[in-house]
Parts: structure tokens; sequence; C-alpha cells
């Protein structure tokens, strides 16, 4: 049968790292997983007991498209909590996750053809998902000294651009934007007349300061965020989005049409994760203690060229002085380490051949094992 | 902010009807819901208590792209208990819904300008997904004597076709394609190398013999189903497709980064939901005492120009001898009978303001009592 030039997309990189980790593992032996991008926690306690309730109570049928108004309403008091916003809860659109969020923002934003800017590295779904919905996704490499998020001036040069993706914390960096570096990309693509799509989905999840919201800058922009990563939800599928008050109908069709509304089970669960802050802070803590221990560590296993990152759980490296092909290379580190890494790759398919990415956000015990795994196969290498 | 073509989709006729049935009832007016299209059922006891289990034992996260291994199986298993097909699993994809199905079947068959048929009464959201994904839809209208099934001669006559799209039973008809009739379309399709996209989100729902899958005409299909109808699982978000085996990993490529997996609560739920036989028979037994109350009492109400549906849960009334505005008779009705029932315009945009759907998936007193005021309400109006 006939296949579409758009489903082409490339496959994961790191796909052939987690294939060789599950034979290893089905072989009997240990692996640490360094290549993952979830929490090994799961929803909070509550969050689980609310779901259980609920099944006993209701038909948990469709909800409305937009998502149940009292969980619009509990997003837009984290607003309030978290960044001093006042959000009206009409602009809170709750998707089936961030990955939902993305195809409904692309499609009430662009049409076939249109060029939409993203900085590199960068979450590699971006490009994928833009390509399946017949955009032209253009990469801006981003600089070592602008701690590798786009540059201003980057987007201002780029040609015709009809939106710009700035996520902050960044996937695989884990650097923040401040707030006038933010409303800098922001008044860029303004005057531009190009949309500014901010993700957030790490946001909940620093070890300083805590992250921007584009929504402190401007109204006219569409934020994506999820409960997936610091309300350790991943495979909830449960997300959020806030968009300009006159695009509410407009994303709320598409909605309809395009997903009928998000897990209601989920939706249940997000609703009481919202409160249970303290869960979530001893798990942002233990992720802190992980950071820590990599930045720590790392240098003395050769992995020398890593910049502290802001928030989210990455450490991003440089590894040119060790290799040009990051595939081989994690490879390689799977086999004699036992660890297994993202080769860059994945981010960046123009200079990952020379990065990794390290995620910690396993277990302190195994982060620290996995450290120790790499010092003892780099010295040996 | 810029907003595209695309996302310009039509609204649904039958919000209006349901905005206006909530109103009546937050002023404390009683309403029976003839408008909905999901049981009033929960999910199956076994399946609310598998993921409570579950909920207790495991962090619930990301599971791989296609779904579920077991779940996979199961799904392939039940090709054979019904249909009496030896599916292999690698070519069961598992979806949040159908929802997300048709968003993967479309970018993985076809490319921006694509145009794509779909029998003209039938579900709303194929149009509008098509449009959002910057495809054609293509109307073909249905005729009586067809029973309301695209007729393999109209398809043929359309110009230009990449895909066709045909549910059986329909919604709204709710008639069934005979195997005969079933794959007249099919080899029409395969002929002009055409995609052939089966719905057969009501299979499991029948009141005579059972329906006919695709999949047992032909291997070159899209076969595209649901837990949300016979299984009572509308807002867990929960679907599968199969397709062709040499499309496997094109649609997995697509689902990793259009969806990252379907939620992993409601694929435990549905794995353990495929082996409540009796319970989903019960549901079943139900319907078809609803659709043979239906038979027997709108009739009386005036409403005589209805066929017999096969399965699913809609009645689709011809109405022409009444109105030729379905919209302002659907409200009329509300307003007179508090029975809120679908505009014929959602399914049939040139022809539809002469009919009307009555869904019977609710409670058989509710049925019971919504024939009688629609009764009464005809007789004085």
């Amino acid at each position: 049968m006939r296949t579409s030039r758009r489903g082409l997309v490339d496959p994961f990189i790191v796909m052939d790292v987690m294939e060789a980790a599950r034979a290893a593992e089905a072989a009997g032996r240990h692996i640490i997983h360094m290549e993952v991008g979830q929490p090994s926690t799961p929803a909070p306690a509550a969050a689980r007991a609310a779901l259980a309730r609920a099944m006993e109570q209701g038909a948990l049928g469709y909800t409305v498209a937009l998502g149940l108004p009292e969980l619009r309403a509990g997003i837009a008091a984290l607003y309030a909590r978290w960044y001093g916003v006042d959000l009206d809860p009409s602009r809170v659109i709750v998707t089936a996750g961030s990955s939902a969020a993305f195809l409904l923002a692309f499609t009430a934003l662009f049409d076939a053809g249109d060029r939409v800017a993203l900085g590199e590295p960068g979450y590699p779904s971006y490009r994928q998902i833009l390509r399946a919905l017949s955009l032209e996704p253009v990469g801006i490499p981003a600089r070592a000294e602008d701690r590798l998020q786009p540059n201003p001036q980057d987007v201002a040069l780029a040609p015709d651009l009809a939106g710009l993706i700035v996520a902050s914390p960044g996937n695989p960096s884990g650097t923040m934007l401040g707030r006038e570096a933010l409303a800098a990309l922001i008044h860029v693509a303004a005057e531009r007349g190009i949309a500014f799509v901010s993700d957030e989905i790490y946001h909940g999840l620093h070890y300083g300061d805590r992250a921007v919201s584009a929504l402190e800058v401007s109204d006219d922009v569409y934020v994506i965020n999820s409960f997936s990563k610091y309300f350790s939800m991943t495979g909830w599928r449960i997300g959020w989005m806030v968009v300009p008050e006159d695009h509410v109908r407009l994303v709320e069709r598409l909605a309809q049409n395009m997903f009928i509304c998000p897990p209601h089970a989920s939706q249940v669960a997000a609703l009481a994760a919202l409160d249970c802050v303290e869960e979530l802070e001893a798990n942002r803590a233990v992720y802190a203690r992980n950071r820590q221990l990599m930045l720590e560590g790392l240098p003395g296993a050769g992995f020398d060229r890593i910049a502290p990152p802001d928030g989210a759980f990455y450490i991003y490296a440089d590894v040119s002085g060790l290799t040009t092909d990051s595939r081989a290379f994690a490879a390689e580190i799977l086999a004699g380490a036992g660890v297994a890494v993202t080769p860059g790759l994945d981010f960046d398919p123009v200079r990952g051949g020379s990065t990794l990415r390290f995620s910690y956000a396993g277990a302190t015990a195994d982060i620290a094992e996995g450290i120790a795994r790499l010092t003892a196969f780099m010295k040996q290498r």
C-alpha cells in the first residue's frame, strides 16, 4: 500500500542503545539507565488514591474537549503559585501530554509548507512532528556562549519563519533562559509575526533560580507544559497548553475532532497531583543530589566538558575530545561499562556526533553506580 | 497571533444542543440524553480492579510506542475469537483511542493536498481531522438503497483519490456492509491504488449477524478499532490499529514522535477488559433491548422513516417530512420534549438538514422515558 513522504521521519538514534540494553538485560547483565528521560518514581500517592476512588464512583466517560473545569482552574492556580501570574482558567487547555499539545499548537498556528525554527540541540520530536504535519523544521544552531539556547539575532536572520519553539530548561542541555533573554526572543518573534511556542515541560525542576514562564513576558504566546516530569506522571499522558484568549475556540474545535478529550482517569489523577507538593519536592531533592553526584563524578571519568544544568535532569557533555561518532561511542559505553547513555545525534543532527546526554532522573544509588562504572571503564579505555 | 487556515475546522452542530441541555439542567429541568455516542456504563469491573492493583505495584511510566506487548497479543487473539482471523501481534498498534489512530494513519498514508473519500452521512471528525492535516475530504453521498454505505461505483468515479474511509457498522446509520459489499469496496480501492481505512469501532455491538472485518478480506488495509464502545471505555482514550506488515516500522516512528506512547493506565485496564465477556455481553443485551424499544416506539411518535440498525447504538431518522432545518428541529425537541438529539448536519453537510440521530446507548428506563416524551411532544406539535 502507498505511504506518505511526510511519514518518513527519522528514527531515534537512542533506540539502538535501548534495544542493545534490553538484549543485555535479557541475557542476565545489569545495566544502569542514564538514557531515559523520565522519573523512576510513580505518580504521587494521593493522585493514585484519587483515581482509585473515582473508578468506584463514576463511569469516567468523555470529558469536555478542553478538560475538566476544576483541573483547568487548578492549573491556572499553579501559575499564581509558581510565577505570580494571574491566569484565566479559560485559557488553559488540558491535553494528552505535551505531545498532543504540540499537535494542537502546530495545526492551529501553521499551514503546510510553513517554516518553524527550533534551537539545536533540542528535543528531537519537534522536528519529526513538524515534518509529519508537512511543516519545515528550521534548525538554529545554538552556541556554547549562549548556553545552547537560540540567539535572537540568529532568529532574526532566518528567512520566512512562521514559528519559533523555545525550551527553557532545555533538553538536552538543562540550561534556562533568564527573563531578559526570554523576552528578547519573544520580542524578535512578535516583531516579525512569528508565533512563539514555549516548551516549559521541565518547569518545577530547577536547582537554583526558578524558571521564567513566557507568560510572565507576554500573553501572546503558546505555553506548553505537562504532568510528566515535575509531577512524575509520564505514562499518564496528561499535560496542558495556555493559549491567547482569542485562540481558545480555534484550539477547542481542533481538540474536539483530533482527540475528543484527554484521558479522563489521568485528569482525575493530575488534579490531585497538583496538591502533592511535599512528595514532589522530595523527588526534586533526589534529582538535586543526583545532579551534584554527576557534576562531581563525571569530570573524573573524563567527561569534563559539561555545563552545570539549571534545571531538568540531564547533563549534556561535549565529547569532541573523545569521538566524532557519538552513536558508536554510546554503544561502546554500553558494552564496556554497562551504562546506557543517549548519543547527541538525536538532539543535534549536525554537531551531535561529538556529544552525549546523561540523564540523572534515576535513583541515587544507580547514579552513583553508573558514575563508578563510567570512571572504571574510561580509565582502562 | 497568526492562525492557520487548516485549523479552521467546522464546529459540531450538536454542541449547541448539548450547551442548551446543560443550561436546562442547570435550571433544574430533567433532560433525556439521546445525543451522546457513549455507553453510560463504566469500564468493566475487572479492568478497574486490574488498574487499581497496577497502581500499587509499578511506576506506570512510558511504555514502548506501539503498546504493551501482552496487550498487542491480546488484541491479536481477539481477531481469532471474533473473526477466525490469524493475526500477527506485531501488526497491532495500540493507540490513544481511535482518534490517535486516525492521526497516525492519515500521516503515514497521505501528503498535504491528497484527496480522501468518505461516505456521507459519516462520523464528522473524519472530515475535520483530514482538514487539520492539510488533506482534502471528498464526500461520497451514500444512497438509501445502499443502506447509507458508499457504493463502489461512486468511489470509482471520484477522481484522484489517495484514500477511502469506510465504517461498518456506520455512524450515524448503524448499517453494516456484508462481506461481499465490503470486498467490493476494498477491491475498487486496491485497483486504483487508493489506501483503504476501515473504521471498525462499533464491532462487537451487533444485533443479528456479526460485523465483517476488512482483515477477513485483505491484509493490505488499515483497520482502526477502540475500547471505547463495546468495551465501554470512552474516557480512557485507548484503541488500536492493524496495519500491513511493511507499514509497522513507519507507523512506529510516527507514534514515537507524535504520541510517545498510549496512556499506560488505560493499557492496563484494556488488557483486563478483553476477558470481561460476561459483563460486556450484558451491556450489549441492554442495547438490544433499547434498540427494540426504539424501533417499536419511534414510528408511533412520527419518526417512521428509519432503517433497523445492524449494529452500534444509533438510529438515523429521515425527517424530511417534518423539517428541512434539523438544527432548529433538534432545538425545538429539546425545548418541547426535554430530549436531546443530534441534528443530521453533523454527519451530512448536504442532506443532513432533514435527518436526526437518536442514540440508544443510555439506560433502558431513560430510553423508554425519552420515547414517551417524544410521542407526547409530537402529538401536540
